[in-house]
């Protein structure tokens, strides 16, 4: 046999799993590799080579966001593989999926000084989910069938909740090409594992538990980490919060589309006095998802020290965010919401009322836009709610349930509250956020500056846009300002790692992955040329557009206490850096349009977002002191209205 | 105490131990660290940043490579670090040294989802010399001297031989900033730990052994691989192989200066017949050194299978690059050589001649240039040599070699060779090559192409050159053509990891390095674009010159066996790649002159190469399938002349 055909198999292997996103770099070692899936036919025309593997990486991982499928990665030996390392760590933290295909030489030639070598084995330590290598030789049966049995396995850990990145290292040897005129073929009978994921469902016991635990509990707030969009968790929190009359706080990375959750508590939490935020202090919290972008909200939960502290999360490590957390309960987010939706403890048959009608709320397939991007989720968790409503009678729950004496508690709604005086609660004061901010930005005569900018940039976001938003400030700024209602606008920004290193790539790979949708990157200038060589590749996105505010250097560290105070701050933590993108947008062919005032944005904002504009960089320029002071004023603004 | 009293003595502690070197790249959890840097009164004005981490730990390892001494890198927490892992890796295995301080969380924020987080403990796994966890808290009087003591450490691991990179990751609480107008101190009774390294040297039974096996091994050759400039090393090998008729082989980057050694192994190892081979094949093959380029070579000595091999390195790891390694003897190469230079087994006192008459070659500083940049080493060695250059009596030898016959041995220049009909030898394969070279290259009308205008590339080399060759075919192309003779041309290139990308970032940062000298890199267009950040900082290097081959992708896969023949070859090995340099140079105010013909280049590389001309870059366009042809007609007149 071909000694080669193991490696061939590669690619059929990852064709049966469903796998259509493949990023290559160019390399000799990985030959064999980029010739098994470049002749694979489930392939052809649709793999992408990208040269730098730092970003081809992030344009892998932008695909996963948008698809919440693995793409597979193909680089050569040597420190290609280490380029892959920062994304590697984002996938990771984010539980994106990524299948990483290092090639390498065999194992006997490790560290004797061949070219391109390095220690390859487990490349990416803490921040893979798994490295696996794949046997030099595979001429003996058990050695093929040791292969492909990994690869599987390395295909299946990708997808295995939290998702993330994988390594496959391959040893090759020479020679890595088929002889002039050998066909290459693909085994059909290679070995698949299907790993069919169950879903979690809580045991009757502790359903019930829960139910009284929330009857009981006092204020309860819910609070929204980062998450893809998801419609069926959605409607289930929309029953919940409204049925329990809970209120939900969501950052806008939380992807809740229009549940009317609150979402201006950067806002708020940063002006109101001690009395007003004792007012909003919960005594039960509970949270899903990832991170949180509102420092002022993790600030506010850590010192509200909340008695009790849920989070819901299937599988995985759990963080201590707030460093209150009592409890990990170990389900969908949507299953939890759905079945504790309903409070009334008398009537047990609402509890198996059936979800369809909730369901209704989103649309067939769980999704929107022209690539429903999370519809196999969406379709997992309407079987997992119907199959796990448990149908239990009043004697099952009082039984399963000593403690609680259920016919006399009071349902939640009608729960004496703590302070009868009325207080301020979350969604007055989010109320009170956005009158507020329309006010501020309201007064005549602002300056030119990158937050008035975003503001008016936002507002003229395409419906439908994939809004991707960079660290460090464009993320922030935008999770201030908040997006237009009702455009479907599903947001991501790599908050797993937080880094800047990818946001380019990221928002490439989300175009390539969504051609029919317009993506939008908000970036700064450092994020931006950090990643210049996003571009530089042969596919066109032009669905694309980069707003990019330019004011020249890290004008983050011009806003924030500490550094601003530092007689080093220009030249060690700002650190004016002097590019603007109009030579980049030549070398790339990106139409370039750049502004530096409030008419000549307006003016520019309707042809750079008109469909046939193309892939397009709108450089906003501001003045990083103006920047500082105007965000200076907003402060005060804030801490003048809400103290 | 300040709290972050133990993070300013940081940078006291490598002011002590002499270093000057610190790249910063910015962030605000390594404020602490940068604020240490920026005030110490031995960094003022001395430090820079640099925005792009992949970037500025390049630079900081080409600052390491021109002076062989540990550079800081100083990163935030987060991917920062990951993106240093290429340079970590290239510094691993180039053996230079490289203190990595990154910038951490505590450990009780680690995986909590906070921003910026990632794992960063032992973040270079098998890449690092070692990993220092320095403590979050100082304020015991014995975690102060751990932090104090681990510093100096890790100091002093990146240059115990074999050089390498070491991590210090370091947690950091907040505040980092001290208050306004608060007075940073440095410590002046910090611990500071010095480690004088001794050298080693052999026994004397060793040496009288290595002498005896050296009279009978038969054929002797010494191959030398990568490394730096070392005039000791090139005086004793000069002695060594005049004195014993011992044939020396160097690929461009061995950097043997004006020994007479053979350097166009690349030639005619390539074409030369069996027979012819055979007649150069060693029997006692000696190496010292790091990598070779040639693949003509390695492959010729791994068919040549001397029945011994002998390789000089004082510690650490030795590859087994040709399957032969026999021995391996721990001591400084010019050691050595210097003691065994001699070969008359009757005269004994010759082995005690004062080693400085050779010595004596070098000059004063046992260096050259404006910045001496490898004048320790050369004084240790001279030391070392005085002190181990055993005298020993005739008695003394035999009774420590019982089974030598010392007087009856023939000295190796009597000996009889194996073959007593002229054969071919290294000498005359290397003058057959060098009359070959000038002669392929006279004949007319040759197409412009990028073999020959590096050719006339090279020949302009200005003195002093530190010459920067890059990944990958820029390297195999220079080591093929040969340097011109007697201007003191210093080598290098990253063939640790041979990886393209950080090719631009060391260049730039010997130019900071040794601004009195040209640096002048030679690279491809691939390796140029992908590090096209080596240029976005604030810090001129008026002595840079880029010679840019410009052949719109990887032309080295046009050129190998195997890619060439694939009909993926455009789109997947080669990667058709559309820049100019024109528009980055337009970014980053470099002087940019495009050619495309013999004449233009001739009329541009002295206007190029002027003092006067500043940072340039000088871009070569060539056709890549030009550049195939030309070079195939360069190997079938290889195979012709030698065969």
């Amino acid at each position: 046999m071909n000694p080669l055909q193991a490696v061939f198999n590669i690619a059929e292997i990852c064709a049966r799993h469903g796998i259509t996103d493949v990023i290559l770099s160019p390399g000799s070692r990985s030959a064999p590799l980029t010739l098994a899936f470049a002749r694979h036919p489930a392939y052809r025309g649709k793999l992408r080579v990208v040269p730098d593997e730092r970003a081809a990486a992030f344009i892998g991982l932008g695909i996963a966001q948008a698809t919440r499928r693995p793409v597979v990665l193909v680089c050569t030996s040597g420190t290609a593989g280490l380029n892959y390392a920062p994304a590697v760590a984002e996938a990771f933290f984010q539980q994106l999926p990524l299948l990483v295909l290092t090639a390498d030489r065999p194992p006997e030639w490790i560290d004797q000084l061949d070219g391109q070598t390095i220690r390859q084995r487990d490349l990416y330590g803490a921040h893979a989910k798994g490295t696996f290598d794949f046997p030099a030789d595979t001429s003996h049966a058990d050695a093929k069938w040791h292969g492909e049995r990994l690869l599987n396995e390395a295909i299946n850990l990708t997808q295995t909740f939290p998702a993330g990145p994988v390594q496959v290292n391959v040893p090759l040897r020479e020679p890595f090409y088929p002889k002039a005129g050998e066909e290459m073929s693909y085994e059909q009978h290679v070995k698949i594992i299907r790993d069919d994921h169950s879903n979690t469902i809580l045991p009757p016991a502790e359903i019930l538990d829960l139910r009284r635990q929330l009857r009981e509990a006092g204020r309860v707030l819910v609070v929204a980490g980062q998450q893809p969009e998801n419609p069926t968790l959605t409607a289930a929190l929309y029953e919940f919060a409204e049925a329990r009359q809970v209120p939900v706080v969501a950052d806008t990375i939380a992807n809740l589309g229009d549940v009317p959750a609150v979402r201006r508590q950067d806002i708020f939490l940063a002006g109101l006095s001690k009395e007003d935020k004792a007012a909003l202090r919960p005594d039960l919290l509970i949270t899903f998802g990832q991170s949180l972008i509102s420092k002022a909200l993790k600030l506010f939960l850590r010192d509200a020290a909340p008695a009790q502290h849920w989070h819901l999360q299937p599988a995985g490590e759990v963080a201590d965010t707030f460093r209150r957390l009592t409890r990990i309960i170990r389900v969908q987010p949507a299953v939890f919401f759905q079945q504790l939706a309903v409070f009334d403890t008398k009537d047990y048959h609402r509890d198996t009322v059936p979800t369809a009608a909730v369901l209704k709320t989103t649309d067939g397939n769980g999704s929107r836009g022209s690539n429903p991007p999370f519809s196999a989720n969406a379709r997992v968790d309407q079987q997992v709610i119907a199959a796990s409503n448990p149908i239990l009678s009043a004697k099952d729950e009082a039984s399963l349930t000593p403690n609680a004496t259920t016919t006399k508690e009071p349902g939640f709604g009608a729960m004496p509250t703590v302070a009868t005086e009325p207080t301020l609660t979350w969604q007055q004061a989010d109320a009170a956020a956005a009158q507020f901010l329309g006010s501020f930005f309201a007064a005549e005569g602002q300056p030119f500056n990158e937050f008035s900018a975003m503001r008016q940039a936002l507002a003229m976001l395409p419906d439908g846009t994939a809004l991707h938003l960079a660290n460090s400030m464009a993320v922030r700024y935008a999770n201030i300002l908040g997006l237009p209602a009702g455009r479907q606008i599903d947001v991501f920004a790599n908050r797993g790692t937080s880094g800047i290193d990818g946001c380019n790539s990221t928002a490439v790979g989300a175009a390539l992955a969504q051609p029919a949708r317009p993506v939008v990157l908000l970036t700064g200038d450092v994020a931006f040329f950090y990643d210049r060589n996003a571009f530089w590749h042969n596919y066109p996105t032009p669905n694309l557009r980069v707003v990019l505010f330019n004011n020249h250097g890290g004008g983050i560290f011009r806003l924030i206490d500490g550094p601003r105070q530092q007689p080093e701050l220009d030249e060690f933590f700002e650190t004016h850096q002097a590019l603007t993108a109009e030579n980049l947008c030549r070398d790339f062919k990106l139409r370039y349009l750049p502004v530096a005032s409030f008419e000549e944005l307006a003016t520019a904002l309707p042809v750079f977002f008109a469909a046939e504009s193309g892939a397009a960089v709108l450089e906003i320029f501001t003045d990083s002191k103006t920047n500082a002071s105007f965000f200076e004023d907003y402060r005060k603004a804030v801490k003048q209205a809400f103290s």
